[in-house]
């Protein structure tokens, strides 16, 4: 059988090692073909190969759920659930999603990407199961890396407590977050990797202690007193912390080795109550070069299968955020020893492996812990230090309490640096940056900016860095900068809650906020075009608003628009409209930005167009609300 | 020396344990006769007196760094740090505050109020110190159910990895979080109680086995390959888990023997690294009716102290809104048995210990663990049943990623209960419920509701538990209901996005969310009286919002006021601006509600008259917004 005549998972069943081994080899070429073509997540799928196919072989995946942590491991359970011939158009507007998706496919039991949830929904379809007296297997695999989130062991306490629940976790370990795993569960299990496999070890004991060279078949008639004895002394298996807190612990198994696989999972099955099976796998197992470069191959653009090097993009781009974002702060952290960049576990993303490089005592990696993130960096704020907390718009969702009641609430001077915000592109709706300016802007003492381009966001650094007085936080978008000449140092801080004007006219007013202002600009011309002339603000700052710049020009023009890559419910509009009303000014304002969906995978140039956020879009959209006269001349 | 005369900690040095010991008892008897008085948290505080004093006898902290965890059990620390001569305000206006409170008190070293923060803001302020090159000690102190919350596990994982950074972690486990813990963690922590003191059993290792019975001194040649025959199996100590996490792990130590206590604290500070002690203590110890009821005596409102009954109020009060919550969805859950009800560690609180009572098999206490909750609400919807997750309006800011990302993102029917909702009282900053409606009416696919009261909710909870379209959130306040007549069955759903006109007038529009609608109705009445009529709208949805109900009135109108009990950044009053201006209806729109600062503690009706929020102040607003001629008439 081949890989492309599966549509179904259960398929699998009954075909041999050496047969599931071929398609192994099929899923890791079309894979490898295909993520070298269009980009794409590489190594995580590529190291769980074995263990998708080796626990759908255990499986009815007709009734059994499985639920799989983050998604980007799995291209190899897509590619086995009917997608193999659209996997071409995998992260493509309308094609298959880069993560898991319950509107996609009836196999994506629960929908991920971000990371640590797997346990948690599994429990729940388990104790839904339970109650409705139906019975069918749930399987949660979650990485060594995710574990380290705290809703993963949240989970686990819970489950653990749960002896009649039948749950399997599955623990794949690849000895990897993104980057290399920070904490101390990470190195005990590491710990274990290393230990031989000893998960019946108590069963064993007799044999065990017969084995002892001193103490051999002579001292039998002695030995319930010393296995008494020694069970005084508790003895432990390997995974005796996975043990103590409930779970049935085995492993760890090779998680390339089929036979081992199913062999296990068989045996998992048959345990009552929560089991923990500890797979030991590769990231990138089968491709050399990115089993070598785990961090470099997690995800790639199109590259050189041969080579592994990238292919070089028709045409040169200016530098990412990212990395003026990175490059400016360790120049100011090379000044300020008090300034210590923080990630969860995102190094590479946010840049801050130049810190760890240069600066590595003013570099901190608290694996995948966000909400721990930002109260550490409460912590370091109380005494002075200048933490530089780098989330992703996305992530520091997952820490929205502790920005209240550990950093606001304190009046802490925290500096959030949410990269990603906004439009994000080929990862879809689970990683868009949508809701931060709204999720921050209801907090008290905090500041909110954005700025239009690098040159701007390395002011803003400096700015976030300086401000004493809380917290402050700045977005940025993925990808290219504007491409404006960068300075290498003597960058000035920006007056707090000041905007500035950067086009002048009389028929509108637009005020723009980040990434948009360039948009706003380049509306402006389109506007003029038809000769209406616009006055553009460049508003920096949503928090505090510059209502003395934005007010009078308001109340003077008289009509507004507001520009905004984020949710338009509660978001920078809404604080323009807020700013309005309460100042007695009744103008009409017009809110560009994302309304209230979620925004699907797709370039990004195509989800803006799609959401009518293109210069002549919005153009349109402006003489449509205000000047349908000039529009009904052009049209 | 009198505890009154104790006005810092290190007054406490030199002390003797029979001196330190009159000062336990003027701590207890202050702390019982105080609340007894006037209300306020009682067995957490006074299960800690012996803790605390140990504690600080060991540190000196002018220098030393001391973070308590959720702050309910500070009340010791409080009376040893200043405040002794005003203790009878606590958690009155202008009083002292019932958590901590950087601001109270230079040795409140970090805030606190939510669970689980201790150790990742502990460890900050450790690698502050390191990085500082400073030395003095960090004491983060953690119950044992806030260790049940995944960031304090987070902050476990980190510390354990960091064996050059002291960092002391005091578990205080008292076998409770408010209700009786959940989950495996605790169960563990059980165990080792229950076990003799064996922290240094692998030290002691020749001495344990020749006192085996069968092996004695003859054997003893023997003794170095039996240790290492042993070793190969693994021999644990008490506290293995912590042990293989990274952590130095004492205990269990007697937290109410003062001299164990000192003696291990002394140890602790010369051990580098992250350190555990253990220490095991007895909620509301010295009070005994507290110590039988440790879920009743958790928190009190002021009560008899020979009975421990409760002192009537003078004035009779209608139910609780918590209470007719909890009986109309235990009625609705005797119906349906797909409903069911999720707590975290808040099952008195919600008032679902009376669902756990009837109905156990529709109940789940996930622990201290908001993030859980509601991921696992997610998988439990998958699979058709319809879970309530019931969650303080504060506490739900926790897990605001699931929300987004298991829940909605997924269209999942999971039907939010968020209790505590707005203004709180005397909890104070860190427990107001202000920011729900800004936090989740940004989010896709989710439908928001707020009852004007009893009677209404109950429809809600109706409506709720049918929806099926995706997630639906119900806040309602803290405290009484209007004592409105109520159904006992047969409630009816209210159709989704549909508001109700309760009162008509041509002068202005009044648009009330939730508890505003009677202080609305109130505010129309006072109007009246200067010949302004006011329409008032029950709007009962914040999203969808009624805009086929609100705008024509609006246009008709042409004045229009929003009242919600929340933050006004984003909140309701934004919504209602941002339906008129998307409509290109420009009315005045005057929004009523919590400004952009942080709510101190008070009495509820004090905390509103401050914010403006009573019938008389707010129509005195809307006089001075929109009818400036019959306000000079009225002054």
């Amino acid at each position: 059988m081949h890989l492309s005549e599966i549509t179904h998972p259960n398929q699998l069943h009954g075909l041999s090692i050496r047969q599931l081994q071929q398609i192994a080899r099929q899923i890791r070429d079309k894979h490898l073909q295909t993520v070298a073509a269009i980009g794409g997540h590489l190594g995580p799928g590529l190291g769980v190969v074995e263990l998708t196919l080796g626990l759908y072989q255990t499986l009815d995946l007709d009734r059994d759920k499985v639920i799989w942590d983050v998604g980007h491991q799995a291209y190899p359970h897509k590619l086995l659930t009917g997608r193999y011939n659209d996997f071409h158009t995998l992260r493509q507007r309308d094609g298959v999603a880069g993560y898991l998706k319950r509107s996609e496919n009836k196999f994506d039991h629960f929908g991920a990407g971000h990371a640590s949830t797997s346990i948690s929904a599994g429990l729940g379809m388990a104790l839904a199961r339970d109650a409705k007296g139906e019975k069918f297997k749930v399987a949660s695999i979650i990485g060594d890396g995710a574990l380290t989130g705290g809703m993963a062991l949240e989970a686990i306490n819970h489950a653990g407590h749960m002896p009649k629940t039948n749950l399997l976790v599955v623990l794949n370990d690849n000895e990897m977050s993104i980057s290399p795993n920070v904490g101390a569960i990470p190195r005990y299990l590491n710990k274990m990797r290393l230990s031989p496999p000893m998960q019946f070890i108590t069963d064993n004991f007799e044999e065990q202690v017969k084995n002892l060279p001193f103490v051999g078949e002579s001292l039998s008639p002695e030995l319930g007193r010393i296995k008494e004895g020694m069970k005084r002394l508790a003895v432990p298996k390997v995974g005796a912390v996975f043990e103590e807190l409930g779970f049935t612990y085995m492993g760890p198994v090779d998680g390339h080795n089929l036979e081992e696989l199913i062999a296990t999972f068989q045996q998992a099955h048959q345990i009552p109550g929560p089991v923990l099976v500890h797979v030991s796998t590769t990231k990138g197992k089968g491709y050399e070069i990115a089993e070598k470069d785990q961090v470099g191959y997690h995800a790639q653009t199109p590259f050189n299968l041969t080579t592994g090097k990238a292919i070089p993009s028709n045409k040169p781009k200016p530098p990412a955020y990212a990395k003026v974002f990175a490059h400016t702060l360790v120049k100011l952290a090379e000044q300020n020893p008090k300034i210590i960049g923080i990630t969860a576990a995102m190094a590479t993303g946010t840049g801050l492996d130049k810190l760890q490089q240069k600066l590595p005592n003013q570099y901190i990696d608290v694996g995948i812990a966000e909400q721990h993130a930002v109260t550490l960096a409460g912590g370091l704020a109380c005494e002075g230090m200048r933490p530089v907390c780098c989330i992703y718009s996305t992530f520091l969702q997952r820490a929205f309490d502790q920005i209240i009641h550990d950093v606001c609430i304190q009046k802490l001077p925290v500096f959030f640096c949410l990269d990603r915000a906004g439009i994000v592109g080929s990862d879809g709706p689970t990683h868009q940056g949508m809701y931060d300016i709204a999720y921050l802007r209801c907090i008290p003492n905090m500041v909110l900016m954005a700025p239009k381009d690098e040159a701007e966001m390395q002011r803003m650094i400096v700015t976030g860095v300086e401000y004493t007085k809380g917290a402050i936080a700045m977005r940025f978008p993925r990808g290219s900068g504007q491409g404006v000449p960068l300075m290498e140092e003597g960058w000035e801080a920006l007056e707090i809650g000041k905007g500035e004007i950067i086009r002048n006219g009389d028929d509108v007013l637009l005020v723009a906020y980040g990434t948009m202002v360039y948009s706003a600009m380049q509306t402006a011309e389109v506007l003029s075009e038809h000769g209406i002339e616009a006055t553009v603000i460049n508003a920096r700052f949503a928090k505090p608003l510059d209502t003395e710049l934005i007010l009078p020009l308001a109340k003077q023009i008289g009509r507004v628009v507001t520009l905004e890559e984020g949710c338009l419910m509660g978001g920078f509009g809404s604080a323009v409209a807020e700013a309005l009303l309460d100042a007695d000014i009744v103008v009409p304002v017009k809110r560009i930005g994302v309304p209230d969906i979620l925004v699907e995978h797709a370039e990004p140039e195509q989800s803006k167009a799609e959401l009518g956020l293109t210069s002549s879009q919005m153009a349109n959209t402006i003489m449509q609300a205000y000047f349908a006269q000039q529009l009904s001349v052009v049209s």
